[in-house]
């Protein structure tokens, strides 16, 4: 069961939580836009899902609801930024904005982000770089639910890379993924719908595939091993090592680079209770016309994908995807319809509602 | 059968190839290091197996043996190369090197090359950086060899990514890994085992799953369709559209951003023969003290490594790798022991020397 929110509803009403809990108006807005974009693309584990989970971690003190931005190093093209706890939304959207600032002066910009917090889909920052004419870069680690090649307990992050890139006539490439084999949000989905999860996505801490989607979920949050694989699945033979090796590029970027957390040790606990997470991001610029003009670009682009496109489809299959083009297709129908929200996730906002004593109009 | 060979004397063979075919010192050294290097790494189908066939495509007029490398755009932080269809190698080490000059003065370098041919394998140039105490990134398209996801044939090539990264006491780490599921050359490892691929590597034209590794080659050479499955497997189901997805980044950033070819018109054929490759690659550093004093990221990287290693291991496996580590140990194996040469190799590298007059000593 569910109920369509219009979009615009749902995000005030997301940026009336966070300003209620302390978050000022412009970084409460920034939080709840981008809440509101991975609802808008479909993404909805990274959605007002997650809000009562974040607002929970701001009440606790765990989250810094008044967090600074602070360059602390700088250079032509890169910097480092201190995310001082805060929510990771604003501090993500500030440093791709550097990014496109320092790439439109030098061809090029990254920047690293430290004691950070979850930041939402890592789409929503390299689509900021598409209106500025740019190949856009993001990544993060997150809370360590994946297993390296020929473990057994959960090291790594699902730790997502997105990277987008402008066309001219068709949608934009966006690539927004985990490089675990699936994200833990899969789970949630395959629960609601009484299925099975398919052998090869997670593994016990005594490396046994597991099917139950609930079990996985209750084992990921206990932290007590096993974990998702990574992309490529279990071992070598299919590539595991290489899903595994991107999915530390991602780590060794976000949270090594900028001194986050990183590994096991991102959302650590203290004496069995959560701890600010020290979450780290990674996020990258380059400009277009750089290396090339602009239009020539584009029209490369156009012919890649439209190559890819009309390319002879597998049997049962009528139609080869770019990357980015199911969650335009999600956005459009959803900025018509309003976005749908599961029972369950308004029993939550409700409740988050009345608790912090805000209006609830979903 | 094989024979093995100091890896001194291969790489002085491959360089006299190279200048008796018109390659001037510099740059025929520089080729063969290279290749040298693949083999001293242990990926053989990237070392001089290959050299008969760069020495063809010299001596059909489709590599340049006199090319001229020239920096066509500049920003502070990024260039376009023309690599005027010269060999790979030279101009891709130049770019590599120019990346890291950027980088120390911005903070970061990017390159894109087009015009290039095949360039070896991937790691050679993100390890350059570890040098600098940089982090090293590496990409290349290549022939289209495999299926983009719910397609039958072959569009994209294999597209390697390589990111390397300085440690402190323990092996530096050096993702090298093809995006498709496999490379080529694991078909030649195969067949040469007279084993059987599993199903799941490479489909016909028809999509159906491949078991033969020699049927798998000729397939991919013909190019009549069908091809190699992307990292993740056929469909979505494990994720076979990430693999797909970053093999499109890789075409992205090496191909339309360059101006080189992409997709599917990579070593074109012209009326049934081969053309110019027109291969584009793609190279940064970061410099780690932009973001981060160097020893608190080289020990950090210890401690993430470290972790690994320790984790608890799956039934059946003793050892959790980090990525490189397999080849840093074939290296020093080779190193003293020698470079093992398969006698096909061999034979196929004494008729090329005869056929251009070159000293055979292997």
């Amino acid at each position: 069961m569910s109920r369509s929110v219009p979009y615009q509803t749902l995000q005030a009403f997301v940026a009336r939580v966070y300003e209620r809990l302390g978050v000022p108006a412009d970084h409460a807005q920034t939080a709840a836009e981008i809440a509101v974009a991975a609802d808008l693309r479909g993404v909805d584990s990274h959605g007002v899902e997650m809000l009562p989970r974040k607002a929970d971690y701001i009440r606790k003190g765990l989250i810094n609801p008044k967090a600074g931005i602070k360059i602390e190093r700088e250079t032509p093209a890169t910097a480092l930024v201190n995310g001082d706890n805060g929510l990771g939304e604003p501090v993500s959207k500030q440093a791709m904005a550097w990014c496109i600032e320092k790439a439109r002066a030098a061809g090029a910009g990254f920047i690293a982000v430290h004691d950070s917090n979850h930041y939402g889909i890592a789409g929503y920052y390299t689509m900021m770089a598409l209106e500025h004419d740019m190949i856009g870069i993001s990544m993060t680690n997150t809370t360590p639910i994946t297993v390296p090649t020929f473990g057994r307990k959960a090291m790594l992050g699902t730790n997502p890379i997105s990277v987008a890139a402008p066309t001219g006539a068709s949608h934009p490439f966006v690539l927004d993924m985990a490089t675990s084999i699936v994200p833990s949000g899969r789970m949630a989905v395959f629960r609601n719908l009484g299925k099975s999860i398919p052998a090869g996505w997670a593994i016990d801490s005594e490396a046994h595939a597991m099917n139950d989607p609930g079990e996985v979920t209750k084992m990921l949050y206990s932290r007590t091993g096993g974990g998702l694989l990574p992309l490529g699945g279990e071992g070598e033979e299919f590539g595991g090592h290489k899903g595994y090796g991107l999915t530390l590029v991602v780590d060794i970027l976000s949270g090594v680079l900028s001194g986050a957390a990183f590994g096991p040790f991102v959302y650590p606990q203290k004496d069995g209770r959560p701890a600010p997470g020290n979450v780290g991001h990674f996020f990258g610029a380059l400009a277009i016309e750089a290396f090339r003009p602009l239009a020539a670009f584009r029209q490369s682009m156009d012919e890649l994908l439209g190559a890819l496109k009309d390319a002879p489809k597998a049997p049962g299959h009528e139609r080869i995807y770019i990357h980015g083009e199911k969650e335009f297709e999600t956005e459009a129908a959803r900025r018509r319809a309003g976005i749908p929200l599961h029972d369950q996730v308004v029993t939550n906002l409700m409740g988050l509602a009345r608790d912090i004593g805000v209006e609830f109009d979903l």
